[in-house]
């Protein structure tokens, strides 16, 4: 891996455009012989595929399942194992928060405790996301700040909810104030360096203040706050590549992701088809885009085979008019594999295809995790993906004399 | 390389078994056109190839010839460049001595001083392994002890022993009591480090009085010491990787490297039949298995290509057996080359076979050097094979949120 400080070094502002197009978890592995991928008919994506040149990436290395944040930050080029994006930070983005600088964020559970302090269920017998919202706003209104430190809470699904602290001082790391399993006495969040002295105070007590506010709630009489974090302070694109980045994304997660990485998150609606017409329309006003693509990731994820096959049909459908567009470089890649066998992310490689002008055509027939494997560019770390692509935009001077 | 600590902090126990079956020195060089490995008749090995994923594994890098340690504890899991195992320490494991963090061990030579205190002779005309041991016995009765630290000799062939010092205070580094060649003044160790002072003390004077000792056992009339070391410390398999781990091996320095790591090492037999008899009885104690074929790297040794061939085709009868213990993950591969061309370990990269239910079946069609470069996994670091066993046995967890 070359460091960020070189790439910053040569990296030069030119007209190329560069799409980065993320098949979100879309490799996987065989059933019955066959990847998703290799059963999907994908006449646009293998056309492509036999006029690029196509590799398998690592995010993070041999045999290691990355989560969505490191992945993303290796296929953004940046080292993912350097920036480490805490639960309650990704789990805020997921949510849609804008986090600050000053934010402090935490996932929460609400759960419920006996009479003698004991967690007797984590998970508060998975209350109803209705009743979750009540709580919470209840909580807003009960707690508003602690210590000068502002306190934002908002629901999740079920049981789990994020909190953000804002304010002064706070700062990290704090163990999770979370006994990890029922049956376990309640365990306060603990400051793990003389910096988060604040931080574990403000924890503990909205702890207390929000156990107060629930008692008469049983079961969600308590609740578990763990990953508690800060934004990493990771250099912008702007800043590192000379690039103006935008984003494209239906989740609220990805669009956080991006925006941390200083990209300009572009407002879109829900289908791919909305995606692209954003696209379309935002084509001009920037260098870099990110292109999101949901569907082939929840698929795997649901253990569905048939409809992730559908899933990366319909992106294949999509190919031509982004071909239309003219980019000076495409890659089409995913963050992570999500084998529908697996129903999860997984360690597997992701197929990776770059097209552009200055390329050595390698023999690739499809775009499939097989034929990827044997493809030009062989198997690379993903945050490789960032200087070539900056490369054959021709966005980087020579390093050295 | 992800770093241990990541490794360490993802693992987690499951009940799936792992089997790394290793054919020491089994990578060649083509001798009229084909290698050990395509001379020999192997059904069995090329059938498992065709429903896995192989790739090529360099235990240290490009060109780089691999000594058994650190090729083993690269296969291990573990940075070979970091823990470095002394030629002494390696030495004493190779003839079954059991060191304790006391210990520093040197590898030693009977050697010829002439009047003049000039080595006349570094082996001492190499005399017979018989005398070496009645010597050592001889030493081992006049020294027992030096400024309170104990001493062990322990002879090996010919000219060559190992002597362990074992107490408190003891350090590295020290630089070797050795010329390096004949017709040079005798060499006394040198601390190289102010820590180091004691060895230093105590390995000169241990020369000194076997010098005494060995006054009238001329050609053996002085000792040399190299490699003088300690064992390094080592993190355990278990401690690590969560792993019960249990070695299977028939010569001691395998054995030894295996404890090193903090596996159990299995009482077994000397042929390949006792050792699968081993890995039978003991299947259900341990999830993890370190099985050692020493026959391959021997005959490479030798440079005889038709026993190695046949030692390659033993090793595959055996197979349906392996797989008829319905392992969870097995790989196959060897530490190093052993080519029968150079009849000694080489850097050539090893052939790796990755055989579970989640993987992406490559079309290798035997388990050969060449047929294993152009396979699925491509061509890797050997420290890589920890982390792909244990996600294929589903004992990582996601790597950040």
């Amino acid at each position: 891996m070359v460091s960020e400080s070189i790439i910053k070094e040569i990296s030069i502002k030119t007209d190329s455009k560069i799409l980065l197009l993320v098949l979100d978890g879309v490799g996987g592995l065989p059933q019955d012989g066959e990847t998703e991928m290799e059963r999907a008919k994908t006449p646009n994506l293998d056309n492509l595929a036999s006029r690029s040149i196509c590799g398998l990436t690592d995010a993070i290395g041999y045999g290691i399942t990355p989560g969505s944040g490191p992945s993303h930050l290796a296929l953004f080029g940046y080292d993912p194992v350097k920036y480490i994006i805490g639960r309650g930070v990704l789990e805020a983005l997921g949510i849609g928060v804008e986090l600050t600088p000053k934010d402090m964020a935490a996932r929460g559970n609400f759960a419920t405790m006996d009479k003698r302090g004991i967690i007797v269920d984590r998970r508060a017998g998975r209350i109803p996301t209705e009743k979750n919202r009540e709580i919470c706003a209840l909580l807003g209104k009960k707690i508003e700040k602690i210590k000068g430190v502002k306190v934002f809470i908002r629901p999740g699904k079920e049981h789990r909810f994020v909190v953000i602290f804002r304010g002064d001082g706070l700062n990290g790391p704090v163990s999770d104030a979370d006994p990890q399993k029922n049956g376990e006495k309640a365990k306060p969040a603990r400051a793990l360096s003389s910096k988060a002295k604040k931080t574990e105070e403000v924890t503990n007590s909205f702890i207390k203040k929000a156990t107060e506010v629930l008692k008469s709630q049983h079961p969600a009489n308590t609740v578990l706050l763990r990953g508690i974090s800060k934004v990493p302070r990771i250099p912008s694109m702007g800043e590192l590549f000379n690039l103006s980045p935008a984003a494209i994304a239906t989740y609220p997660m990805y669009k956080g992701l991006a925006r941390l990485v200083g990209m300009e998150v572009l407002l879109t609606g829900e289908s791919i088809e909305d995606e692209l017409r954003t696209l379309k329309e935002n084509f001009g006003k920037y260098d870099f885009f990110y292109l999101h693509i949901k569907k082939t990731d929840s698929s795997g994820e649901d253990g569905n085979l048939e409809k992730k096959v559908k899933a990366i049909e319909e992106v294949d459908r999509f190919i031509p008019e982004i071909l239309n567009l003219k980019f000076d470089v495409i890659v089409i890649t995913s963050d992570h594999s999500t084998p529908s066998l697996l129903k999860s992310h997984s360690w597997h490689p992701n197929p990776f295809l770059l097209h552009s002008k200055f390329i050595r055509v390698d023999g690739t027939k499809r775009f499939t995790e097989r034929e990827c494997s044997s493809g030009g560019l062989g198997r690379f770390p993903a945050v490789n993906a960032m200087p070539l692509m900056l490369a054959n935009g021709l966005k980087l001077k020579k390093f050295g004399a």
